[in-house]
């Protein structure tokens, strides 16, 4: 956490996770300075501290490169009624962490979640000494291994979580695939102004007609507005319904727009604006 | 496993995962009778099992109604050379699974990966008497159960695993949303004639020109096809590059989709039919 040296009481910002995920890692790369980071134990508990006041901003992953959209999170936008107000993105960092002075020649047993051991797995596969054993918590792996003293156990997990529990790292780096980054949203109880670079993004359900989709997409391309993210996601137990994420350049306060969404009104069984926000540019 | 009638040797099909996992139930419903099934250690292995011969054909699974699409399937397909022959939809419900005789009221621990887990959290919430602990595979801690006669543990896995193992469940459908289904596909070294009633997947990457994605779709709304699927993803270290994973209702062997896929390369830095296969309607 960043020195405060002003008098200002340190703003409160809700992720989920332990101290040392990669969210907290991505939040306070986010806000910078004068925030205190609260981890939640749930997606869902991150959007109740914002609404109740507790915390002033949530903090929740949406899309991952390898693994995809978090629809959790998408269903819970839509449930609840927080704008984004912000986003950024994380290349995910593995790294070997291990008890202090530890060697790499003594581990026979490497922890961490799952997903993590599956993005690591050609280095784990080269390591033929060593058994994979899955925790629920990559940061949680680290507290326990530092807990225990365990000289025999390392964990993967982020480089923060290695400094939070004063642990050594035996290697960086160790995923397979360096194209793995996480996209964060900021949520706040009100929209903001974007500025002049900035993106929103909508989710949309469509009337199920022939070319709905097309008609919808329309209303982009006559206005030369630049979709950066289309996705459909089958509406179970509506067969043939979909509702569809859409992120585009621009900005709910600019006329094209508007105009381009009362005409997507049109179209839309659901239509629901889920913020306008300051592009991120990596 | 259904009773064998014929002479015939079984048909050997290649799945990721532990007998008794969901794929191999999606599998076995999927292909009726005369089949083994090989359960392989990842998706890859699956692949290529196929390729290599050994398997006649690949059973993956492509998306979840709760966590989205699996990429890295979408990118073994890219990568390979096999074809799409057919789809499945299995609904996920998960069981509470425990050792003969043991009565709800012993258990302690519920063991399973993390994401069954957190799709059970709502049932597992209401029972404060259990702690939840993560193992690497559903069918996998049920297999661990009978191993050891663990009376106070119980598994939350598939019901075909319980009858593998032969294990007492103890409750069925403990999943909080019903709407849990997963898309599978079947995979072979040659494409198959996919009859009157079906879909085709196609991956396609285009120009990173204004419009491109509006005249891609035009290529199909100007034509009446019917799109069931669609999906962008972002294609790391270039910016504003997509890759889109595209379902229509046809055949690659109707005109009008030829001529559709035709007008399509004029657009696309990259177009790879997957396959065209009998459609399944849930």
């Amino acid at each position: 956490m960043k020195k405060n040296n002003s008098l200002e009481p340190s703003v409160p910002v809700a992720y989920q996770g332990e101290p040392g995920a990669y969210s907290e890692a991505a939040l306070l790369e986010f806000f910078q300075g004068n925030v205190t980071a609260f981890g939640k134990n749930s997606f869902e508990d991150v959007f109740e501290a914002v609404e109740s006041g507790a915390c002033k901003f949530g903090f929740i992953p949406i899309e991952n490169s390898l693994a995809g959209s978090i629809h959790r999170n998408y269903d819970l936008l839509r449930e609840h009624s927080l704008f984004i107000i912000g986003e950024t993105s994380l290349r995910v960092q593995h790294c070997l962490i291990a008890n202090p002075g530890v060697k790499k020649e003594q581990i026979r047993i490497v922890q961490s979640h799952p997903q993590a051991l599956e993005q690591c797995r050609g280095y784990l596969n080269r390591w033929p000494e060593v058994t994979a054993e899955p925790v629920y918590d990559t940061a949680g792996a680290v507290k326990l291994l530092s807990d225990t003293h365990d000289q025999t156990t390392a964990a993967i997990a982020s480089h923060r979580s290695a400094e939070i529990y004063h642990m050594d790292i035996l290697a960086e780096g160790i995923e397979d695939n360096p194209a793995n980054f996480t996209r964060f949203l900021v949520l706040a109880p009100q929209p903001v102004d974007p500025g002049k670079d900035a993106k929103t993004s909508i989710v949309v359900s469509l009337h199920n007609q022939p070319g709905s989709l097309f008609k919808a997409l329309s209303v982009f391309a006559l206005r030369d507005i630049d979709l950066t993210k289309l996705e459909s996601r089958p509406l179970i137990g509506l067969p043939g319904q979909y509702l569809f994420y859409i992120d585009f350049a621009g900005s709910i306060q600019d006329e094209p727009i508007k105009r381009a969404l009362n005409h997507l009104e049109e179209y839309a069984a659901m239509l629901r604006v889920l913020g306008s926000y300051p592009r991120h540019r990596m």
